[in-house]
């Protein structure tokens, strides 16, 4: 053996910073393009975003990370490994041995299109325009299906998606868990359309100043303990959060000036992805384990922070005095009517403003339309009136334009098929993570109504932010909560809570 | 001979395009740097800019493009060459032959090291904390060195830093064109001086509205030509520009208070940089001769337009008005009190604010203590007692801080030694272009007394903008001008102007 054990780690251990790095510097990129980037300059960037793209991936899929790889993994070297290292060792095996069946100069030709792909979309969204995103469509899915055929299908060829986002997962699983989700909210969403009390929401159809909701929102990501000396809020079309380190991980909101809450929400919930990348250990700095270990998994804090904390009764017996100042006049109900008007649940034609309780109908949804594009075949001519049906079914409403149906979001313009089912995922992550959180952080509830936030993040930097990927989702949810995933816990939460608002009995 | 000509040409073109997406991707990361990135995330990402300046600098010197240029070079080959590739094939050997001499560690370290001696210089500066960013200016110092050592001294040391910035430029001739500067601007300035016609500045010295400033100056942008399709503009401690591609040239300013004009000129200043990089032909595109072709070129545009347009008589004869609604009863002097008050000549401290004529003795400073650095080893911790008594000695003004003094300007922070004396070729290089401008433009000044600045963009692009770096500056001088470069025309154009404003006989 020409090469000892130490030097292949450290050459590994390189590698990774190098991967690392590419990874960082094309985070600004996809940044900067989404924030404000000269519209004429896009296509020369996205030439140049493939490029580097390229040279990542041939970092990635080199043969001598193979060879490293192999040598690290032997046992009586992996043994002596740091748990940090052992880790990075096994997820950048799987990541090789994805990413070696991927021919270098097709992926490049992949990230340029999808650069050019989400800002056509930007485009297509704005004018309305599902047939110039068309060819988008088109070859993005084509792509997608290229990437299937090399890497093998699963059980089935959606199969090998999901596990992109959230390892191990499958359709069977999904088809039970959603079913099983369907089944115990569908009676739930029943009663509450027949209950009675509905929420008066007519305070809400006001214009409300922008500047004034950007403040709220800054206010507010100061009480959940989002670092400004590690972050920054912009606007952008969609809103995202992006961790290019631990130290620097930006938020992107939207406002509406006739709606006083939606910015708001999205502000929390990217607010909650920053926090799991914020508060990251810095012993994984620089490697490709500083960041969330699964979508289901970041979906579940964005979504905690949403909706368990954000549209709790107690955050807005805190909160709410301070939105009423903000707009002043404009405001005049109590904390009760407040509260009741934000956790009305209706079916609604946006996902991303969605009440809780419909919104995982928004994903199944999708689920559902991913499947049949890649187990059988449907094309990306038919995505918009198949969405506007499935809303139909499903929702009982259609969308009057494909901006506010099959445009409304960017995930697909990027090829980002398989991701929807984290969100709801998350939900039932969220709901599992804080019923440990409300038996071990006694008062917990107490503090949230007097703005104490920090305990929260603690507790959640404590057990599950500063990991990174050194667990996977699995072992996180056992580890926190000592059980497998549960989607009761979700069930319970939103019968409980919607019991509460709609006074069911 | 395995590979033909042909194919020879295409790995050399793929090679500079990819060169040319690292300088890119880098751009905007030092962009962001500058604009706005969380204080915290810096590190890492100095670290990530280490990794793909490396990377590029290895694609930039590697054997097989040293042997696809030897191929390119064969005479009955060379011949066979477009215009472009035939400049991209010598323009490339010249940075090889230079880059090879630089150990790739070595130059990696130095950009990390860069990275952050200019984000410490910009908190050394807040602080006016010399002491804190010393130990940086030692190290870029200290590197610089070893570049010379690498590289092999010119004439002197020094000789071997202004070839970087101005292709053929020495101490030799710096010091005679510097010197007949000096010689005629010297008495010019004492006849400025002893004039009884000193202009009004008193209403300068009021607080003007930010909002309003900005607003002005985007309106000048506008008429000048500055297209905000690929383009923005953003606030940063010290002014710049970048050209990423010509869809995509940001510029940045800085907005005083108590001035008017400061951020204005600064504006006008960075957008001439910018109309430049915005108007290059878009053969060169992708290419590393996509950008001006020198610093002394780029900075004849910047001080083209700032003073020899900007400061003009016609210039505010057309503008004031406007300037003068921007801040409502703030600015009741007539056009030509104006006019006057801002072409004040006086001896003041921060260069980016002296005035056409001082100017000139800044930079001479700078050249001074760069030359006394490299050619008799003046160290770091002198560098602020020479500083001030250089001021005193050629401005009869002593700093009364480090950052109003030797921490004042970016440039040394980041290593870029032999930069300065740009800004006064810039000034020679501007007036001799406009000589010709003034005789081929017919009724110019008339053009500019209407605000129709347009065909003056037009001419530039035409002469000098569009050809990037695909002419030498001292073709491109003699293709503009039919003469080489001469310093009179400076002197002749601040006397004409002076003269009239301060009435000198």
């Amino acid at each position: 053996m020409a090469i000892g054990a130490q030097d292949t780690l450290v050459l590994f251990r390189d590698r990774i910073n190098a991967i690392s790095s590419y990874g960082e510097a094309l985070g600004v990129l996809y940044w900067d393009l989404r924030t404000g980037a000269p519209r004429r300059g896009m296509d020369r960037r996205s030439e140049s975003i493939g490029v580097l793209s390229g040279e990542m991936f041939k970092l990635s899929t080199a043969p001598e990370l193979g060879e490293w790889l192999s040598r690290l993994e032997e046992k009586h070297t992996y043994e002596t490994l740091s748990e940090i290292d052992q880790r990075l060792v096994t997820e950048t095996r799987k990541e090789y041995d994805r990413s070696v069946r991927i021919p270098p100069k097709l992926y490049q030709e992949y990230v340029v299109l999808a650069s050019q792909s989400e800002s056509k979309w930007e485009e297509a969204k704005a004018d309305n325009d599902y047939a110039g995103f068309q060819p988008y469509m088109e070859k993005v899915i084509g792509f997608t299906n290229q990437f299937i055929d090399l890497w093998g299908a699963g059980a089935t060829r959606y199969d090998t998606l999901l596990d992109q986002y959230e390892p191990g997962m499958t359709v069977e699983e999904l088809d039970r868990v959603f079913g099983g989700l369907r089944e115990q909210l569908v009676p739930l969403a029943a009663n509450i359309a027949a209950s009675p009390h509905q929420p008066d929401t007519s305070f809400l159809s006001q214009r409300f100043d922008k500047a004034a909701q950007k403040a709220f929102s800054l206010h507010i990501l100061r009480q959940m303990g989002y670092n400004f000396e590690s972050g920054r809020l912009d606007e952008s079309a969609h809103p995202f959060a992006t961790g290019l380190n631990p130290g620097d991980v930006r938020i992107t909101t939207r406002y509406l000036e006739n709606d006083v809450t939606s910015a708001l929400f999205g502000t929390i919930h990217e607010g909650g992805h920053a926090l799991y990348e914020q508060n990251i250990m810095k012993e994984l700095v620089g490697t490709t384990l500083c960041t969330g270990t699964s979508m289901g998994i970041h979906e579940s804090q964005s979504r905690f922070w949403e909706n368990v904390i954000g549209r709790s009764r107690p955050f807005w017996e805190h909160n709410f005095d301070a939105l009423q100042k903000s707009f002043p006049g404009q405001l005049d109900v109590t904390v009760d009517q407040f509260y009741r008007g934000n956790n009305v649940v209706t079916p609604s034609l946006i996902r991303i403003e969605a009440d809780e309780l419909t919104y995982n109908l928004h994903i199944i949804i999708r689920y559902e339309m991913e499947k049949l594009i890649f187990n059988e075949g449907l094309k990306a001519a038919d995505l918009p009136a198949m969405w506007n049906d499935k809303y139909k079914e499903y929702l009982g409403i259609t969308p009057t334009s494909d901006a506010e149906g099959v445009l409304q979001d960017v995930h697909w313009s990027g090829g980002a098929f398989g991701y929807f089912p984290s969100y709801s995922l998350g939900n039932m992550y969220a709901a599992q993570f804080a019923d440990t959180m409300e038996r071990e952080l006694k008062g917990m509830w107490d503090m949230v109504g007097r703005g104490e936030l920090l305990p929260i993040k603690d507790w959640l930097t404590e057990r599950i932010y500063k990991y990174g990927k050194l667990r996977t989702p699995s072992e996180l949810v056992q580890a926190v909560t000592a059980k497998p995933l549960d989607p009761q816990y979700l069930v319970n939460y939103l019968s409980r809570k919607y019991s509460d608002i709609y006074k069911l009995s």
